[in-house]
């Protein structure tokens, strides 16, 4: 579902990939990350999609918040896992929102 | 698929949407509009994809080229569309990135 971020500035990771062909792991390994990112100090919230390329769009208070994310030891495994099992290829940018504009039928 | 931009910084437009049941000249708009988007002066690329939940970030070379953009006359009828017939609801995020790293099997 669509996040429900505070207002800007707040910072965005964009984490787009494309995946190797099959599981091994990798959906345990997904919604246990979202639930570790959700319990973080700065995390605001999070969109996810997927069909043939992923985007994941996390949304943060600050680069500490970030960064501190960054260096989680659980985190750490899963994007090692990550390069050696799960993607032939991602892409990480990290931007800082500096507007949003929202719509939505009463 | 991950869209090939520059070294940063440059801007993302994320724009993350829940559509309305029907395609309704969606499919033929959305189409459209990314070549017409493309063809925009600080166009950078853009990445796109859809489960309920649609994520599109389009990537500009600075915010001049994202405000001219909002105002061609095309996508504001497009924007006004999307409003009445297509979607249930959308964010619209502006945010400058920072920074970016790539991870590709060789």
């Amino acid at each position: 579902m669509i996040a429900k971020t505070p207002l800007p500035p707040y910072y965005a990771v964009i984490f787009s990939s494309i995946r190797k062909n099959g599981d091994k792991g990798y959906n345990i390994m997904a919604e246990d990350m979202l639930k570790l990112a959700s319990k973080q100090d700065g995390f605001l919230g999070v969109e996810s999609t997927r069909e043939e390329l992923g985007i994941t769009v996390s949304y943060w208070r600050d680069l500490d918040s970030i960064k501190k994310w960054k260096e989680n030891s659980k985190h750490k495994s899963a994007i090692e896992k990550g390069r050696s099992i799960w993607y032939k290829s991602f892409k990480i940018r990290v931007a800082k929102v500096e507007r949003d504009k929202k719509f939505e039928i009463a």
